[in-house]
């Protein structure tokens, strides 16, 4: 019972264990997040063209939560790039940004999410995330993170412009490249280069320049908050709100509210699709970074307690004014550098984030859009890898084709019929491969016990008995194929007298390409040539002994195609007799 | 070019062939199918909805389209039970029976239910067909004639009802069960009855009377004949329309007429789903009476070439009055049974229909539509076979799962639904069998060379070397399966110093499952742990050779389990030795 109960809530398991070393490495850890989050979260806030007080509650219930559900020790759970545009993607249609109606549906999408999350983890459903190939993962977050960065754009260059393909978004900001308000332009510029070469250049130099490696990562991670507080002051001092520089405003001192999503048919019925589409990229996304970082401290993660996590930290979102949340790589990576040892470090950060909800939001008055604009670019930025493209070519058309369209299409049509697509083309294209398997005619390799394909090995043949080798499962896809391959072999070949299907790479035979056996072991029959299968595996045997299929088989099964050759050739038993 | 030509146009083959003797026996089957098509033809017309002279207009240009672009030498194509139930379901949605815009969608979808087929062909994608498996297939037929039976009901009982779904049916039955017309169940009843009879008895009474074979098969085959005469002149000579028998009434008599689907884009748009539908039911069910037939004589048909026969035949029904049409079971068998040696029968068959329309419309007008109703009854009913609910229990609870979904949808749910998620379930089902593959540890079985499951036979094993046959292709599905599945077997035994993963059932690695090999290479490297592959296939140690991963494995690839068996256990050395 108590196992039981560890097992659905971790923390019962590591709270025993947690010591003073643990607290204070959780506590460093969580000050360096704390700091890098707080313009991150209203960055992605806006992303999401939610108000950007939303971010920032968006990150403390559900850190708290994940660290009571989660198995992760160092995942951070809060607003993301992706998810963030996915939800404006999934807003965009239901209401206009800015109203009531918006932010009621960010939490109905958070709470259907949640759900969705919870039922999967209940019914242990975490493999269907597999589905997800690692190249179409790789292509919608590299063509994500272009569409991310251009949609920032128009901060930058203060006008406004929308749209949620990339052909709209460049469309949209040339029409209004005219309106352009160059003081914004000046400081999302020179925020933009000033990041980059934070990221690039500022911990070297800090090093050389004799900091700690610990002082160094912070003043690094910290850089963003200069950029904020530097546009803050220079908007504030210089007066540029009245010039047309647009900033952030109001933002409301407060805890997190208790909020309610809706609950009206229509509004969950149009929602339901964007929030599974969310919870599962999602969910791939933040198992892929929790696996990573497990790996390095040899500890494991349980991907369907993790979409338990996930599932509360979504519905905690729901219930307290945020919008959908999950494990994001950038966060969790700073938090595992800076040696987060438990999940209480995400609670000493959601500590820290109420802090700053409460004391600091009015010092983000005068902070420039363009600022926030200038984190999101960069930190997108690096997650877009165009080499994908390139190793999967090299590698595999298939793989390549599945990347291709899923790119094309996240940035033509969008990002909810990108990754559908991405995944509906994979699963076709394998379909399509195990449609056509490869069926190769196999001889005995002399001085062994072996058969391989005659075309690649020097092999012992017997003109009056065919072995094929299939290489595939049968089932329904490719059933009638071997029919046909089948037939059209033996018609070729006059002297055939055995025809041997070796079943070593025969993985599984369902119920379409029994019948197709059926029928080829009654055309055999008819045409006065033995029919044999070899090397059947367990489990595939089994099956078919549940059938009539071996009784009503012409020839033998075999164990090994060594014994088949044995038996059938009247080659090999003369050369046996020599 | 010539061969070209012939390829795509294959009356250009056998056409050169023709003589007497086939132009006598085509003209015998095509009298015989003419016969049995007449009243078929008026009833599926009624079925999908349309006016009666519809169902033989669709029968007269496609049997011909066909005739000179298909390959099957006995596929009758026209108007079939299931499609014009698809058709009903679809055109349901547009307008209203009877309607001109009614008509109108039915030219409309065949227009681009032809279109669609013929792009199929071009591009060469018969291959789609497959998808379908045959327990899906045979769920929905049985589901389908049940509900096209319930469907004629109606008719008859002599009320009105309507639904598209069984439950919708019954319920709109049993709301309108005190309106039924006791003479047309009389007629109804009759009918159905004497034409159960008809199928069941007549034959061998005949051959007990001593009537010729021949004769014997025309007069079974004319029982619809019979019955439509019959009733026919029950109705005119008693008056019977004017006590409210529902009559077929007047029919104009013409040769099929020139029209033009309309081209809308929210028309086009709307059907263009149901279209892809009918498309590939009807396809699936042609291609099967096609290769059944085609069989029997050892011909071949082409499954690409089929797409454009049928392309052909539904462009031609959408351009003479018609609807959507494809190869028929029961038309095609009579047409095989009855000597049909070449295409040309159907367009003798062509001609009989035209002049039918032209001539023997007027005598049709007292027919009751309850006669019609009996002739769809009882064609259908034959379609309806549970017991495969049975066999795929018996075999594989994968299969039945499929079978069940399908059955139960399309009656609960309607034809469309049920037929997608037929499709969908077995693709699903089948990845999920593949996303957790059976792994085998194997060992040497004691005087061979040959491999198998430590657990089901009595082999040699070493505790340094762990051989795993992992029996199924690695892909996306179960990449992340794999590396666990190592992980695990690794870290419960220290004494191992080697893994094989013995590859005779890989058939296909793809990019997302090399990057898993890699990670599990880089991972045994960490732990000093040999990693091995062994039997390796050509195709895919090609594909691996693309890739860096055989020069960073740590191991060695063997060209049979044998040889990594003699080069890695020191338990064999040191056996041979002795």
């Amino acid at each position: 019972m108590i196992d039981r109960l560890r097992r659905y809530v971790p923390i019962l398991d590591w709270g025993r264990h947690y010591d003073r070393r643990a607290f204070s490495n959780d506590l460093i850890a969580a000050l360096i997040v704390t700091i890098m989050l707080i313009p991150q979260s209203l960055a992605y806030a806006l992303l999401a063209g939610l108000p950007p007080e939303v971010g920032i509650y968006a990150s403390i219930a559900p850190i708290i939560l994940y660290a009571v559900f989660g198995t992760s020790r160092a995942l951070a759970v809060g607003p993301v790039a992706v998810v963030s545009l996915l939800t404006a993607s999934a807003l965009g249609q239901i209401a206009e940004q800015g109203t009531a109606g918006y932010a009621v549906a960010a939490l109905t999408l958070a709470f259907l999410s949640g759900a969705f999350l919870v039922l999967m983890g209940v019914l242990r459903l975490g493999f269907l995330a597999n589905f997800l190939s690692h190249p179409v993962i790789a292509g919608f977050i590299t063509a994500s993170g272009i569409l991310i960065a251009t949609s920032q754009l128009k901060h930058i260059l203060g006008i406004s412009a929308h749209g949620h393909t990339l052909p709209e978004m460049v469309g949209s900001l040339l029409l209004h490249l005219s309106e352009v308000n160059w003081i914004t332009l000046v400081i999302g510029a020179s925020a933009t280069g000033f990041l980059f070469w934070v990221r690039k250049n500022l911990k070297p130099t800090l090093r050389k320049l004799g900091a700690s490696p610990l002082l160094a990562d912070i003043l690094t991670k910290a850089g963003p908050v200069a950029a904020v507080v530097a546009t803050t002051v220079a908007v504030w001092g210089l007066g540029l709100a009245d010039k047309g520089v647009k900033i952030v405003g109001e933002v409301p001192q407060s805890l997190p509210p208790l909020t309610l999503p809706g609950f009206a048919p229509d509004l969950l019925n149009a929602l339901l699709v964007p929030a599974v589409l969310i919870s599962i990229i999602g969910f791939v996304e933040s198992v892929s970074v929790a696996q990573t970082l497990a790996a390095k401290k040899r500890q494991r993660i349980d991907p369907d307690q993790e979409l338990i996590g996930l599932g509360a930290a979504n519905l905690g979102a729901a219930f307290t004014g945020g919008y959908p949340v999950t494990g994001g790589f950038a966060r969790s990576v700073v938090n595992f550098d800076a040696g987060a040892e438990t999940p209480a470090a995400g609670a000493f950060t959601a500590i820290g984030l109420a802090i700053a909800a409460v004391a600091l939001t009015p010092l983000v008055y005068y902070l420039p859009n363009a600022t926030l604009a200038a984190t999101i670019i960069v930190a997108v930025l690096s997650l877009v890898d165009l080499s994908i493209l390139n190793k999967t070519w090299r590698y595999s058309r298939a793989d390549f084709i599945a990347v291709a369209v899923t790119v094309l299409l996240t940035l033509g049509l969008g990002v909810e019929v990108g990754v559908a697509s991405g995944v509906a083309i994979s699963v076709l294209l394998h379909l399509y491969k195990t449609s056509r398997p490869h069926v190769a005619e196999v001889g005995l390799v002399p001085g062994t016990q072996h058969f391989r394909n005659i075309h690649r090995h020097a092999v012992e043949t017997d003109p009056s008995l065919v072995t094929l080798r299939v290489d595939e499962s049968l089932y329904f896809v490719n059933a009638r194929f071997l029919e046909d391959f089948i037939q059209s072999r033996v018609t070729d070949g006059t002297e055939i007298k055995h025809v041997v299907l070796m079943f070593s790479a025969v993985n599984e035979v369902d119920f379409s390409a029994l019948e197709s056996l059926e029928a080829i072991n009654h055309r055999l029959t008819d045409m006065g040539v033995g029919f044999h299968l070899s090397e059947v595996k367990g489990p595939v045997m089994d099956r078919l002994r549940r059938s009539h299929f071996v009784d009503e088989l012409n020839g033998k099964v075999f164990l090994s195609q060594f014994d088949a050759w044995s038996s059938l050739s009247p080659a090999k038993l003369q050369s046996a007799a020599e």
